[in-house]
């Protein structure tokens, strides 16, 4: 079986980063790659080190595309995806269009109204790991699948295990550093490299979009009350992969007094819950970003800092592959029953 | 009045930064410069960027000098130090040696036993902001000024003012994004190139040696009962800087209901703090490391972020500056009698 | 058909590059892998981010492989090897041991003896562009390839047209700009983070031991007099990849003189000469280092520039891929005669 | 004396770097900063970097400047300084437009009529090194010193002493890695962080601005013939730094065979020109961009390559330092009689 897959928004890095990856996906073949700017050009005229993929760009995907792939940014995506999902053709989408459940929720973060409010209740948030099920039956049934958004991944993967177990209070912390190619490619004065180059600044001080999934995802696994979560995100000078930092306080008589102890039935904890995941690794030592680079695999590492009463989870992933176009390689897998690894089997590109 | 300093251990990085800073210093003059598997060499043999300092590396001190300014590792430092206080020549000591006032949280956090515990009820925490008088005394007193560690001074600075009020709850979190020159010289596989480059990873997860200061300082300001830090510093693909993020919780009724009245309290309460302070820029804006590369300046950024109910300080300096040889010049100059700022006034190297 | 491979010495970065790439090889097995300091130890606790390779390092390989993939150092490869090739195992190896024909110009630029002078005779120089027949009939003949240097392959790929095509003088300039991977895993000043970040820097200015077997090569390829060469490679604060600069004057009445047709001719030589290299690719654009880490291409762009009277040509590859592990796969197809591409179509990991 | 300077166009990084500089000048007042865009704004809004410089950008300087201090683009620049001269303020400026000598060539490599071509013949180019006293009589006189390119400034100083000596032939390659701040501050895809960070790529190969000042400088040393030289920069993953390594040729019988001896002659050489300059440093060892960061220093080192029959010499600067606002306050110092290192004695900002 070959999928044939089509690409809304080639231009950008994750539209890009699909395209590299689904050149060397054994199941898949790019029908049809878009780019408003850039129609009429060739994709390695914009990307030349995707020399090998000598397609034209268009204004629209060509007819009878089995999946449609969209990096389109938000409100736009809402907008252009509609008219598949009504063909039935299944979606999935980068954007954030789709990912919260509640309408109010989306836009008082994206300051917008939502082009299509009715399709929330039945898309599937694409994190394979908490709706595997899900996502299959979407080919089928909601057509609809939005993939996470990148610091979500990472700071969902690391405190999952232990709202499901509930086991911690309600308030953490996530604080996360990123590479810069999160940013995208448009031009912009924070990732102009004379001013990002050597620097590490927060930013989203006041709020950054993706906490509301994040508090919706780890919600639904955790008992009342809902998860409050203080998040800041670091740009940091490199260009792929975020490194987030979890901080947690276990509920009274949750951990226990010894910290080897402690630290092994955590472990245990977080082992147990990815115990059939390919793509979450849990690691003995902390993570580092670097051994992700190119990879659809995330790498977790929890720790008991009994010192502090807490428990602190460090994740690392690319924040264009697990992060975002790995992340919908590895839904359009599990939408059409392929092999879950297939098309995302390098191992990072370290050093 | 010109003040003859002695460096001792000028190979490392922080002697070679305190060499540079006097070498452009208007009232100080290097005497000498130590350093003992580089003796006998010229000190641009070792820094060729030092080149116009010309001075030969030595076993020891010359005598005569005004002051002893020390770099050497933990343990050593005590070692050689003593004598000099002994015979009256005031020392500012950059190691963790004289840093805590308690016997037994250095010798748990070092693990060594201390080479000279009488000195630790007399020594004197480096850092002006708190301390100045104590250090302006020190010269004919106490004559041992203990210059804080790196990520301690972020740390403190962010989160003082805080606690001095009595705002926020104990518990805080302390998440900090270091440069790699905060590392040494020394060759170790974590600071190879290769490895470093263009990777985030957090380390120290089981505890950090900067720890027990943060808390000591903190917990003079602070109410009872004394903070609880979750302390975890992370290494960043960058040379120079430190970015510290600290998270607290306001206690109940402290911070006020409206977020934009919230803030503008907490600005003013670090406004009002640092009013005098040469070296601390509370600022408008997120900090960024690469606006202090170079200087013995710190920003502070207080924000509040009532979604998750706390306080979000972020803070940068360089690691090398006022993380360290700046801070020690800071120290010679307020113990001296000269203008706080001679030999510091450089500006943030930019881009 | 399954080629089982062995590699001695996975733990340098051009080993581990070898399991990373041969995972991935459609028809390769790892038999076994060696690493003297490492031995006893798993591969993922040496390198974690190849987990899922999952093999024990041993002494010596495990009997029964069908080639042999080295990656010691030189001295220590030839030593360790000619036991393999007298057994008729045979072996591609990536030191300097075998690439040079005359064993006084190995010893004059290695400064040691030579310990197997008589396989100089009979090993194959493993450029695929320069030897594709012998590298194939060596499997059952000579038994012994020799991958090239990573700066050789830029330069001589480079210049390769234009000495065959006999219409350059012999005297040219290669300047090099590499990553800093090339120097290997072993801790080094050079190659210290807080040194090598932000710094570009040449090094080997009295000679570089690259620089005889680009003479041989381009030699051969040569009418005479033989090429004289200016080879000064330079570091430069990145990890993967080498941008190869040359610079060669073309003979009288070799070059055209409208600066247009002349860049055609040139264009039009090169993709002559490369019309058939998969991993070879005649760019119309300036090279870019980064469009092409993590492949085994090797972009190469020739220009004209009259008002100097002369010819540049830069090329772009990563060093531990078309310039070392690639190599090494790419010789291993040949020889073996698989597709030539296989477990090589990795696109750039851009950006 | 005070010397009262006003800066034009303030608000790119030469400007930001005049700024710093002269903000620690001990004899020098910033009377005023212009720039269009920024107008309205203070300093510290456009740059926090220079928070205690609070001045308000303005749209021209105040009256009563006694220097202009320009760093406004090519063109621009003309426009605006002429007045300036005709009513006797002298003028610094950082643009191209008074540094060539013939209009014919201005207009061919800047493709723009030039403004005021009658003040080409008056203008001094300001390299201290090589028309020091002209610079000194300008303030009286012409009026009008015009600094020179960053790549043109590392390839003079590096081959000046070669030329003036008249020991090499006329042909010669000049090719320079350059930090990515030399593009200046407009957005640009080049310098987006994650199309740039590690990459190495080669620009201008169809020829750069630059090159005709540097065939102007250096042949007004040389002995006909006039130098012809392939330039070839560039982009190296660094913020400030250029290194350029250039290529000559000795002329038949000017260089001693024996490779010791033709070393130290040709050291010897340099060290005599270089004697008397306060910022260029003739190095034994190769010289690194990290050692002059930050610096208006130019460290120079030669060598030379029998093997290939030539000279390589190789230079460090900073591009905003002597490449740029270090060299507009040298020539400021040397205009009115300042002490030459007055507000330049910084050393490297190393590691």
């Amino acid at each position: 079986m070959t999928v044939n897959a089509g690409i809304l928004n080639v231009t950008g890095y994750t539209g890009a980063e699909l395209a590299r990856l689904l050149h060397a996906h054994p199941d898949v073949r790019i029908a049809g790659v878009t780019g408003r700017s850039a129609a009429g050009k060739r994709l390695p005229e914009v990307y030349p080190h995707l020399w090998p993929i000598d397609l034209p760009i268009t204004e629209s995907l060509p007819d009878g595309v089995d999946v449609v792939l969209s990096t389109l940014p938000h409100a736009a995506a809402a907008e252009q995806l509609v008219p598949y999902i009504d063909a039935g053709v299944p979606v999935i989408d980068l954007s954030a269009d789709f990912r919260l459940h509640k309408v109010e929720e989306y836009e008082a973060a994206y300051k917008t109204t939502h082009p299509a409010p009715h399709m929330l209740k039945t898309s599937v948030y694409g994190l394979p790991e908490l709706h595997r099920e899900q996502i299959a039956r979407a080919r089928a049934g909601a057509k609809l699948v939005a993939a996470p958004g990148c610091h979500s991944t990472g700071v969902i993967l690391a405190l999952a295990p232990l709202f499901a177990a509930g086991v911690i209070e309600p308030d953490v912390i996530a604080d996360t550093k990123t590479g810069l190619s999160g940013a995208g490619r448009a031009l912009d004065i924070k990732v102009h490299f004379s001013e990002a180059d050597e620097n590490v600044a927060p930013y989203g001080l006041d709020g950054h979009r993706h906490l509301p999934e994040m508090v919706q995802e780890l919600g639904e696994l955790a008992e009342a009350p809902q998860p409050r979560i203080a998040f800041v995100p670091h740009y940091t000078p490199m260009t792929r992969g975020i490194l987030s930092t979890c901080y947690a306080r276990a509920k009274d008589g949750k951990l226990h007094g010894d910290a080897t102890i402690a630290r092994g039935e955590i472990m245990t904890l977080f082992r147990d819950f990815y115990r059939d995941e390919p793509f979450v690794h849990v690691s003995d030592g902390a993570p580092s970003t670097k051994h992700v680079v190119g990879t659809n695999y995330c790498v977790v590492h929890p720790t008991v800092n009994l010192q502090a009463g807490g428990i602190v989870v460090a994740s690392a992933l690319d924040n264009l592959g697990k992060g975002a176009s790995g992340a919908v390689v590895q839904c359009l897998n599990v939408m059409f029953g392929l092999d879950e690894t297939a098309g995302l089997q390098s191992l990072g590109l370290f050093p």
